[in-house]
């Protein structure tokens, strides 16, 4: 099987249903050939969308990514390029960054977004996130700078990430284009953007939201802890029923939700997108939904 | 004297300004006369508007209203019917239900919607309600079923229960009809509503809140902890200048807000009904809605 | 140096960019001389808009600002007078108010705002301010009211203090023009219009916000405990670097924010106000910006 695209806004781009993330791609130690394997094997399996951000390695990942599509600057086409900018951190690689803190100013997207093409290799971003919401965005200035890259054709689209629903209004109200996401964090060990507007936010502007950490940064397989153990039992007993591993019935859960969300898988195990790839096929039932839900509040839920 | 109807949104329905709800009518054990004779009761103190849901009584009690009416069919036109649906009950009258769950898909709306029509021995509601939000909404979806349901004249206007004012408005954006309210919780000894944006919204979008629980479940009479007693302690010294018992200057508190907002009343006592309706009368001084509003919070408001 | 004004709105007036907050007038045993002084002393600074409220001083202040003015009527049109309404007092100067309370009916506010005019010897007030959120509010009722306020040419402009962004939502939505300001708490001890969606609105429906009590009301500069310490301690590590005081570099702090906030300054000592001027020409880095919101949080801000 492999993947179907998915439109995740009515003027946005097609992503694929599962995005291949890459944050600690550094950690990885590949050789450039690895890089392209890797990358051919996710296209393979139709995990073509790919996520970055500046800061990612310490500001390394993205050459480390470029590296591979200069070797094979056919791909390219093959795949849609996310990229994330704003967030400023204290690194060697940084050093004029005394405290990590965030920075949409024009002159720092500008700059980072130049950085992130020449890391990538690539001329154009498939769509651009701001990274967090930096206190200090001056909202039409930011806009503008938006427009421009847009312009440029140095990115087509724009998006955000862990923005509240407040946030996302504001930058919204003084663009002339739709964003056409918001990346936030979603799993069965966090739930608020059920309960705090956010997923009722994308589905009234029809957006579809990406997810990081869907498995809570592996949590849910490895804490002991009251909820994530509940979630975890909950999962296991509903092995047999899917025929499926609790890292897919939680991924099931996940992409059940009405709003389309996409989940971004940080592995570089191919068995593990092999396995995220049949997770989508799954058809979890209502009643199973809830219990999860259950397991993870801890109370009945309706 | 008798009780106006209050025009619950400017597109929407009339209903009465005290609505009688049936969650309770089971409890009861009244024979089918006593049935026809409490709805009459209603009808002569102006009480017309009766609130079901599928699920009270464990999926029982419209059926029992609806032996009424099916005795009495000239009764009909004289009331207001509204009734709810989106949650499945654990009970042996709903063996498939594994877990308390919310369900709002078309089928389970369209099925919940006919057999409450089947069990209320009528052709339509005048107002279905969606009971509680369901987490897996999917907006769009539901609003074409609810829009079909009013084409087809089963249901005549359509609101929510228990929403976020996100959520009222994520439906809100689907619907081409207004929402014509938001049932729900408000007392003395739950203040939410005030605090949350939730009558806000009501006073901006022009429709009526509907109240349950405006006695607290009863706690406002009976608790001895801190709150209820501080209110209970204050509803009693003003007895004497509105010459009112403390459920009426509970009532007439509520209905102070600006939001117009209608209680529903659980009572199957034509005495307490009595009494509601002539707290409809009372004009709560201002400073008195305040000090009952400080003995609820425990400190100043202003 | 001399402060600019700001154009709080894009159809509103134009303020100074700090403002001289009127809560203490009475505390500071001016004689009327003395009092005309102070009022020459902003001008000359650059600081023409004077922020009162009815309650100010026990309901005293407007008339003590009044009697200035009286026999000094050609300072009227050199500066901008703000006002609010909306709270009720317990004073023997209200012998009426058993209960501090809200009152935002038109009979309260029509008479708020004559009194407020009566005592400041003036036919008009710039700006009306609803002091804060009144529970009771009907805004619809609330919004004829200040619509014929300014129709009669007894306040140019109308805004709120302290209002959610629903409220202000609200009350919005029944005006034909712009409240144009909302003013509202916030400092480095008090950081809730950053994450709560005001500031948000605020640059959204481009109106700068006001600002009240911008050192915590000094507990600041005072305080032992941990968070105002641990600022106290970051401002003072600043000092060297940007050649000013603590409160300085506080004030310059709220000053970056992008929403152009107005502090509003209590004091009646005039060294403080201009060292106050001075601050609005410090251009704090971002960096500096973030230590400081840092130390504030008590943990990482990106």
């Amino acid at each position: 099987m492999s993947l179907i695209k998915k439109k995740i806004h009515p003027n946005g781009p097609e992503m694929s249903h599962l995005i291949a993330g890459m944050m600690r791609l550094n950690d990885w130690n590949l050789t450039i050939t690895q890089r392209i394997d890797f990358i051919e094997k996710c296209i393979d399996l139709g995990i073509t969308t790919f996520d970055h951000a500046d800061i990612y390695g310490a500001y390394t990942n993205e050459k480390l990514f470029g590296e591979a599509l200069k070797e094979r600057p056919d791909l390219r086409d093959q795949i849609e390029m996310i990229s994330k900018c704003g967030i400023c951190l204290t690194t060697e690689n940084r050093a004029a960054h005394k405290i990590k803190h965030y920075d949409t100013t024009p002159d720092h997207i500008n700059s980072s977004v130049e950085k992130s093409l020449q890391n990538l290799q690539t001329d154009y971003l498939d769509l651009l996130l701001i990274h967090r919401p930096d206190p200090l965005m001056d909202a039409a200035e930011l806009a503008d700078c938006l427009m421009n890259l847009i312009s440029d054709g140095k990115i087509l689209h724009i998006g955000v990430s862990n923005f509240t629903t407040a946030q996302y209004e504001l930058l919204q109200s003084k663009l002339d284009v739709p964003l056409v996401t918001n990346q936030i964090e979603f799993s069965l060990l966090h739930l608020n953007p059920i309960y705090d507007g956010t997923f009722d936010q994308a589905q009234k502007l029809n957006f579809s939201p990406m997810i990081w950490s869907p498995f809570a940064g592996g949590r849910i397989f490895h804490e002991e802890s009251g909820v994530a153990g509940r979630v975890r039992h909950h999962l296991e007993e509903m092995h047999q029923k899917y025929q499926a591993d609790i890292d897919q019935i939680a991924l099931a859960w996940l992409m059940t939700h009405p709003s389309n969300p996409l989940p971004v898988l940080g592995t570089g195990n191919v068995d593990r997108l092999k396995s995220a790839v049949s997770a989508t096929e799954i058809n979890l039932d209502r009643q199973d939904w809830f219990k999860l839900l259950k397991a993870s509040r801890g109370h009945d839920v309706a």
